[in-house]
C-alpha cells in the first residue's frame, strides 16, 4: 500500500518573517499525520507565472493525492477567488485565483475546478493579508483528510489567465520555436519554456542574443567555462555553462526571447 | 482529543553551517515523536527584539503545549542563564535570558519561570560557543515529553530587559502614538510597534518621513504602487505599498519613527 | 530502544527551485516512515571541499545508522561513480565519488565502499541532470530500509581526491602549524582546517594578514568588536569578532592562509 500523500507549500513568503512556520503549525493541528514538504518558498514576491512554472516542472514527482498549496497572492483581500482544483491524474492544487494553476491544468487536465467557499474549513478569523495562513493551509488540511474537493464549495468553470504557455516537442520533429526563458536556477541555468519528448537529445541549436549554442546530452560534454543547450531533468530545454552560470556568463534575464532550432 | 504539540525553532543561525541540522538531529534522538517546526532561522545575528518581536506576533497560532526554542545568543559561553518560561496560557519557550521573552510575557504572562541549569538535560558535553545544540535542544526535547519545567531547576524572578513595547489600540479610540518600525518582512511591508484590537479597521492615518498614509482594509484598496497603513494578519499596524515595497519606496528602515493618528 | 535514525540531506541546490522538495517527495515515497533532516542546502555551487567539511564537522551529532545523502556534483551525467560509503561507526553516505567523503574517511574510516550500480534502486527514468532525484535520494531510501549496501552494487577500493586534509593538535602539544581558513560561517566566524582535542583550551595565538590573534574560551571574553581565536563547537580552531564579523572586520576569505602557534 503507499503511504498517504504528503501535502506541498509553495509561496513567495520567504524563510524571514514565521509566515511559513505558521503554515506549518495550522497545518499540523488539523491533519497532524500529514507529511508537509516545503517545494519552495522563494518565488519572487508576487510572481504567479514563476510559481505556476514551477508547479507544473515538479508535478510528476509527487504521488497521486498530493495535496499543493500554492501562495502567491497579489490580489489577497480583495474579491478574487480560493480555488481547489482536482487535475486528471488525482493531484489536487488549492490556491488563489489568479493562473497559478495554468500551466498544470494546461497538461494534467481539469476532474473538477472549485470555489471553496465553505468556511467551515476556513480559520475562524480571516485576516485580510495572510490567507495562506487562514484560509489555504486549513483547506488543504482538511482536503487531505477528505479527499475529494466537492463539498468545499460549488464548482465552477475555467478561464486560462497565463499570458504564457508550455510549448512541446517531439522526437523527430523538424522546427523552429519561438520561445522565452521562464525560469533561471541556482546555478544561472536558464530554463526555457518548451519542453522535449524524446529518448534521444535533440540535434540543433539555440539562439540566444546572436549566439549559436548546440545541444549536448549533460553540462560535463562541454570543457568548463562553455555554453550548451541542453534537455534538463525535468525535460525542459535549456541554456547552461558548464560549471559556470549561463545567467551570468551570457547576460541572460527571465522573459529573454530565444530562437530554438531542431533539425533531423 | 488534539495533537501532541510541536517543537517550534526560532534562531539567527541561517540555513548555510548545518547548526539547524544539528538541531533537528539532537531533538529527534531525544523525543523522535514530535513534530518539529522551524518558525524562522534569519532572525538577523544577534538581534534580540527581531527575534522577541517574531515570537509575539505569531505566538497564538502554535498550540497549547507547543516548545518554542528561541535562540538569539550573543552571550553565549558567559554567564547569561538558560532559562524556561511557562506562559500562561500554556506554552514554553527555552531561551537564553536575554530580553527574547519579553513581548511575550508582556501579553501573556508567567506561570513559571525556571533558570534551566539541571545538566541530567544537557548534552553530555557542552561547548562554549553551540548552546542552541547543547543546552536548548536537548532542554526543549526533554521538556516536549516532560511536560513541565519544575525538575529542570529553581524557579527565578522575572526582570525585563527589552527597551520597548507593544503599544495597544481598541476599537473606539481616539489616539495620537509615537511608534516605531520594529520589522519589515520580505515583501517590504513595514510592521509598527502598535496593535489593533477592534473588529473594523481604524480610520486614521500614519505619518513617516512627512508624509501621511491613510487607513484601508488591505492591499488591494489603492492602485499598484500606492502606499497604505493597514491592519496585517498579526494585528499589528503595517505601512505597505500595494504590490511594492514600502521599506524601498518609502526609504524606510527598522527604528524609524512614526505618528499614528486614530480618529473617531 | 533508540529511534530509527533519521536520512540527512547536503546539497549545493539552494531552496528557490524545488529540487530539495522533490528529493523529500521521492525519499518519502520509499520510505515514509523516516525522519529527513536538512542539513544544508547553501553549499556554494559545485564546492566539494566545503561540502566535505560540513560533513565532517557535524557528523557525530548524528545517530549511529544515519544515511547521509550528500549532493554537490559538477560531474552529473558522466562517468563519476555513485558511491555509498559505510564507516567504522556505522554511518553511511550515498554520494558522487568526487572528494565530497574524504574528511569523513580520513577520521571514521571504512567499513565498506560500494560502486552504487543496482538500478532496483535508482527511480525507473535517469536524468543527466538531476542524480540527487533520480539516484541518490531513491538510493538513500532504499539504504535505510536494507540498513546495509552491500546488495547495492561492488565493492571498490578507495582514492582520496581533495587537496587538503584536517590537521589535529592535543592537549600538551607545543606546535606550529599552518593552516587554511576552509569555512566562513552567517555570523562571518573564519574556521580553520585545525582540530583541537583536549579539555582546556589551547594557549597561543593564530597569526593572520600579520595580527596575532589570542585564544579565550568563548567570544564575551573579549570586548565587543574585538577579535579572538577560540575552539569552536565542532572542535575547530576558529578565528572570531565578539558580536562581529571576522570576515569582514579583517577582511578574511576561504583559502586564507593562517599560523596556529600553539604553547605549553
Amino acid at each position: 500500500m503507499p503511504p498517504k500523500p504528503p501535502i506541498v507549500l509553495s509561496t513567495d513568503f520567504g524563510l524571514s518573517d514565521g509566515f511559513v512556520g505558521v503554515m506549518h503549525s495550522v497545518i499540523y493541528s488539523i491533519s497532524p499525520e500529514a507529511r508537509v514538504i516545503d517545494l519552495t518558498h522563494f518565488i519572487e514576491p508576487q510572481d504567479v507565472q514563476q510559481a505556476a512554472f514551477l508547479l507544473f516542472a515538479h508535478w510528476r514527482y509527487f504521488p497521486e493525492g498530493t495535496v499543493f498549496v500554492a501562495v502567491v497572492d497579489p490580489g489577497v483581500g480583495t474579491t478574487r477567488k480560493p480555488i481547489i482544483l482536482h487535475t486528471n491524474d488525482d493531484r489536487f492544487i488549492i490556491a488563489p485565483d489568479n493562473g497559478l494553476i495554468d500551466l498544470v491544468i494546461d497538461h494534467y487536465g481539469v476532474k473538477s475546478l472549485i470555489h471553496f467557499t465553505n468556511r467551515e474549513f476556513y480559520l475562524s478569523q480571516i485576516s485580510t493579508t495572510f490567507h495562506g495562513r487562514d484560509i489555504f493551509s486549513p483547506g488543504a488540511a482538511h482536503l487531505w483528510k477528505i479527499g475529494n474537493p466537492l463539498s468545499f464549495g460549488k464548482p465552477i468553470s475555467y478561464r486560462r489567465k497565463l499570458p504564457y504557455y508550455i510549448l512541446h516537442v517531439y522526437q523527430g520533429d523538424t522546427a523552429i520555436i519561438e520561445g522565452r526563458i521562464i525560469h533561471i536556477d541556482r546555478f544561472g541555468n536558464a530554463m526555457t519554456n518548451v519542453m522535449w519528448h524524446g529518448n534521444e537529445p535533440p540535434r540543433g541549436y539555440i539562439e540566444v542574443k546572436g549566439k549559436k549554442i548546440s545541444f549536448f546530452p549533460s553540462y560535463g560534454y562541454v570543457n568548463p567555462g562553455e555554453p550548451l543547450a541542453l534537455v534538463n531533468s525535468e525535460q525542459m530545454i535549456e541554456i547552461a555553462i558548464n560549471q559556470g552560470s549561463a545567467r551570468f556568463a551570457l547576460a541572460i534575464s527571465r522573459g529573454e526571447r530565444v530562437r530554438i532550432v531542431i533539425v533531423n
